[in-house]
């Protein structure tokens, strides 16, 4: 640690937004602590990639310290925030307290099950490494549990499979899952034959990538389609069971459920004391920071702000990367000023986020994509897609690894990462047929009458 | 499946000695099904590079299915086996049956505790792929924990990682242990000093890899204890509780502990019914089989077999690839002979293995090896390592990306896969500042009071 520093900044989370606020702390005379659960950095564009058996996890992971070992005024701690004390200045961890002059939350969001968080464990969301696995999981064992079953005799019943939400995570989710039932998986079972499986994609709203443009959402649908995608715009999930999941009238038996819809803020956020909005974001300043303390700054996915023309930022990573810049930056300014003393901390210059363009994928040689008026879709969009990604992966290693793996499954339609690990056991599987239900809380149980 | 055929040939296990029986199976007149309980084949010899996170499980492991594709007369199941029924000549899986002609179990073993598995929650093994990502959890898990409680005040202890046993699995993770505690993480970390870490040996019998010859024995001693290793031989483990270990009277604070001593050979074996070693290793005939059913063999790890010298053969890959492949010949020319009804499958060519060597890694550029009357150390031998195992890993991309993530860690000395994920919790992590005890069955539980 830079002894000679005395301010110190605390970084929650290492995210987009923490990871690019420490990075631009880099050589600030100042004492920064990183405070992370995981020792990791998730690239999260790519987790759908290890949940579809892409890539491995450690593909698409950085271990924190190794991205920050250079800045030797940064230390990483690896923790569970518990709350924060704004009065006395310091975070409180499960087991100790961090002191700060200048506090950056960069906490993030998870999925919203709109009040229904009972699905949680028969629709697993796509947030972390470990929601990866487990969907990983899920999806590959779905296929064995068929093929046992034909194999020992019963009719063979084509698999469903539910995303739930057409947002970008949810668009490529099913047109992977699509790929994959149609080609990595095609050859590789004989009692029971992967391409038969029903993909159905479930949106609440009109349109998939409600976010986009209308000519890109319908070139998106097109695409979708043209991958197998059932795709059921206008349709709310009123219910979800093991194994089953309803829309209004309609009960549909599903192998596997995912959830891509909605976002929920991390909570600490209210921890803040700051006023949120509905998702549990914090209503930040123009500059980025809560009202009556500008000492303390909420960023990227957990942050709420509108831009000139009143439209709210996306939760999208290069907000994120420019918002923790923006702040360090800030904060920077402020100590070689000597102005981090409450008083003097105006004026500030607002944050202004410039939409470069964004960028959806839905499958092999399938994506859209918006810079400003220009449209484009399909394979050039999603050439551009790739590179972007691989350009910002962290890592110069994980680059290689994930062009080389790309390449290969592009070639091959290979899919190198197949592992179960964990438990054998789906949550409902099968449970239609056996007529008895599922008592389950993790969503680890499951019926075996069906094998009797 | 191959519907003309009428021979079931059902082969246990997919590990290096039922994956070569059902590939040297190929194209044979018969029906052949593959039960493993995972869906992927585990190269076992590089389960240490994943627990030391150098490699990613996927790039490790391999779908059965996909290594099996091609072959149209293999079905695969993935299913626990629960037992046989020799007499009807099925096998029995937690769901259902399935008929044989020929049997191959091919189980493998685990680590054998010495009567004391409830030491295993606080000293697991490595045997699988699960055990490999513990494994990793922990000895990642031990730095972080340090860090934060130096960070918090705490004087930093040095931290203490014991590994029980020293043949070639206990020398390879107490070398690469080492290693990353000298490179890897040197310069992570702000409050502690990875390289004071204490990496400890320990060993019943006189010398480190007891199978080798002694001149290998003492090389290969050397070379770990230039790596650092502190080397404990002759010494006896007589109890594990939660972070601590005892050797007779010395009494030792750990903060990893594993476990790599003994061998247990799979349950299964007992339930052929037929005579089992002290290790519960099935005692074979000279053809493999199993006494009075000549229809069903046991190979591998599996299977207790002595050369012609009278020495019982070794539980190495290359035992089980050769065993296997020669159970599949034989089979294979029963059938073609119509030889397959007991009572004129005699006279059969006894198995016979031919030692081509043995090597055993011990860290960067460090290893021994054995060919005939020739023995080498040090860099050479650590090649020959490399390209044996790189040259019979599975899938041609694994052996691209391990290839790569090697060349980049002998290079940079990083370690690409260093993911912390499940639980952050420690059995016994510091319980010895406590005072007080831990209460654990899965070794999940830990003390918190020191943080306090």
């Amino acid at each position: 640690m830079n002894s000679k520093a005395t301010h110190r900044v605390v970084i929650v989370g290492s995210g987009f937004g923490g990871l690019n606020a420490a990075q631009s702390l880099a050589g600030a005379d100042a004492r920064i602590t990183v405070i992370d659960r995981q020792n990791f950095h998730t690239f999260q564009p790519l987790l759908y990639q290890v949940a579809t058996a892409g890539l491995s996890p450690g593909e698409i992971a950085e271990p924190i310290r190794s991205i920050l070992r250079r800045q030797k005024n940064i230390e990483v701690l690896m923790a569970e925030v518990a709350g924060f004390d704004l009065e006395r200045r310091v975070v409180q961890t499960d087991d100790q307290e961090v002191a700060y002059d200048s506090l950056i939350v960069a906490a993030g969001a998870s999925h919203a099950y709109f009040g229904h968080d009972e699905w949680i464990p028969f629709a697993p969301g796509l947030k972390t490494v470990e929601d990866a696995i487990e969907i990983r999981r899920r999806v590959l064992l779905a296929f064995e549990l068929a093929e046992r079953e034909a194999s020992g005799g019963e009719p063979p019943a084509p698999l469903n499979f539910v995303v739930v939400g057409a947002g970008p995570t949810g668009v490529e989710l099913a047109g992977t899952l699509a790929e994959i039932c149609r080609h990595a998986l095609a050859q590789d079972f004989r009692s029971i034959d992967p391409r038969q499986t029903r993909i159905h994609l479930v949106e609440g709203g009109p349109h998939v990538l409600p976010a986009y443009p209308e000519d890109l959402s319908r070139s998106a649908l097109e695409q979708l389609q043209r991958l197998g995608v059932e795709v059921l715009t206008s349709t709310m999930v009123t219910k979800i069971e093991p194994g089953v999941i309803f829309m209004g009238e309609r009960r549909m038996n599903a192998a596997v459920i995912l959830w891509a819809a909605g976002v929920a803020a991390s909570a600490l956020g209210k921890k803040l004391g700051a006023p949120v909005d509905r998702a549990g974001r914090v209503l930040v300043q123009p500059d980025l920071s809560i009202p009556d303390h500008p000492e303390v700054f909420v960023i990227g996915d957990l942050a709420a702000l509108k831009d000139k023309s009143g439209k709210m930022l996306p939760g999208v990573a290069p907000v994120a990367i420019l918002e923790g810049r923006y702040v360090a930056k800030l904060i920077r300014r402020e100590i070689e000023h000597g102005e981090t003393s409450p008083g003097k901390r105006w004026p500030r210059e607002p944050f202004h986020y410039w939409d470069k363009g964004s960028l959806a994928t839905i499958g092999r040689a399938a994506a859209v994509a918006q810079f400003g008026k220009i449209h484009i879709s399909g394979f050039l969009a999603w050439l551009a897609w790739l590179f972007v990604h691989i350009f910002f992966l962290i890592g110069f290693q994980n680059r290689v690894l994930v062009l080389i793996q790309w390449a290969w499954s592009y070639f091959t339609y290979e899919r190198g990462a197949r592992l179960i690990t964990g438990s054998t056991k789906l949550p409902g599987w099968r449970q239609w047929d056996s007529g008895q239900s599922v008592n389950s809380k993790d969503g680890q149980e499951m019926s075996t009458k069906t094998y009797k």
